[in-house]
């Protein structure tokens, strides 16, 4: 991706950003926001603030002038405009969805971005050339571009440099499923949050707000950590599965993965070091 | 107390909770708010931002022209003005440090009065008569009077009506400690949050936007729940401590409790039976 098309569609990313959290300011902490309109193409329901989020960013992409591939979570994959598009752009409109629907300060959006090289080849994350996440309650908006670093307001943006294990905050995924080994490095820490919006915690991380954000599920969709994974990568941190490995995971809907996301090494290597076997 | 009492001490939380937190709004996402700058009175290390806090707290109460003794977590008891106090004033006067210092939205002040009949005889939780709660990040105003209901920003407030565990939003503090059963119960529920602001926490369920919140480890400071005790009790919720009984513990800054609070006895009765021989 040249500079000019960064810049193209990073002011696309930009414009459907304040375009979604005008349409679903009105629904914030609203019984009707909450209420479940339809099965989402990943099979979950969909509310009625993740549509409204959701068509208000499709209209937006409706007026680009460059053809494109939108993916999120309710309508799967849809192709906009005329010829072979140049993109995937990877949205979750409404990051936090019951946060919002409860007026719980922690939800926002993510979007991503990655140039379609061969119509041919499925794209990965890996393929993800910028990401942009909003915090709406804090207005902050944190952004990367592969290989150039991540911002949060235009400024530049560091993970913590904690080493010791005991010393950190992390955000964790501890619920309906199978502590296992979970339970220890829950012991193991300072400060433990659970916020209910991944796209946020991961944000959180790279800016040094958390140390590390774990979840061992396998149940994290692809197309929601997308961008701010690029964000926390380009930030210094580092992100692995549950195993490990680097996460390759296709841009889907249906695509899932667990995450092991730290603020450094030392970190990532402590907690696995609690994790291995599980 | 009578219903001129009650005014004004009520008219004193609401200018305390105004003038505190104007004098914390610059240090919130700060540096220089989170460094440590003395151990309290309860043996915890007190930050930069929570003596800031307590400090315009207590400007503001040497201000009132009627006795007082003042209870909090840095300080610990002081007697403010002349003559024998008329009521004990139990403040938390930032709810959630660790969150404003990194600019979590989850973070606000709690206010409690109990008046003093006797000057002999201590007074316990029981006998709060006031409770104020202010959530600075959504600007809500949760406050009770005993034996009159709960009210947030002046409206009615009730908690949820959830009847099924497997449906409920639970907040649990689950770090630091042997899980046990509380394992059994994370894995019983909808969904979990961990906030790290107990007073905000218990009003959320006392406004439904948590069902139930839990924290058995006996670690909980009796002042720090003092008001949204109340709160969550005149809403109709239920508060009792991890073996069921109702809390009775001194208002000072040594007492500790562990808590079940939960918006009805439906599901505190499912808890406890997840929970009971731990």
């Amino acid at each position: 991706m040249n500079e000019e098309d960064q810049e193209f569609w990073s002011e696309i990313c930009q414009d459907l950003i304040g375009e979604s959290q005008k349409a679903v300011s009105s629904l914030i902490g609203s019984e009707e926001g909450g209420k479940i309109v339809k099965m989402g193409a990943d099979g979950t329901p969909t509310t009625f603030i993740d549509m409204v989020a959701e068509k208000r960013v499709i209209e937006v992409l409706e007026s680009v002038d460059r053809p494109l591939t939108f993916v999120s979570e309710e309508i799967g994959e849809l192709v906009i405009g005329k010829g072979p598009p140049e993109v995937v752009m990877v949205v979750d409109p409404l990051d936090g969805t019951s946060n919002a629907v409860k007026n719980i300060p922690a939800y926002g959006i993510s979007v991503a971005v990655a140039p379609i090289q061969d119509q041919n080849v499925p794209l990965t994350v890996q393929d993800i050339q910028l990401g942009m996440v909003k915090n709406y309650a804090t207005g902050d908006i944190y952004s990367a571009v592969k290989g150039k670093g991540a911002l949060i307001n235009g400024e530049n943006l560091k993970p913590s440099s904690k080493k010791d294990l005991s010393q950190i905050s992390l955000g964790a995924y501890v619920y309906r499923m199978d502590m296992g080994k979970i339970e220890v490095l829950c012991k193991s820490v300072r400060r433990m949050r659970i916020l209910g919006a991944v796209a946020l915690e991961l944000s959180y991380v790279a800016d040094g707000t958390f140390d590390a954000f774990v979840d061992v599920r396998d149940n994290l969709r692809m197309v929601d950590i997308a961008a701010a994974k690029l964000i926390l990568e380009e930030s210094g941190g580092i992100v692995t599965d549950r195993y490990g490995k680097a996460l390759n995971g296709k841009l889907n809907v249906m695509e899932k993965t667990s995450l092991i996301a730290t603020c450094n090494s030392i970190i990532h290597g402590e907690i696995m070091s609690i994790l291995e076997g599980i």
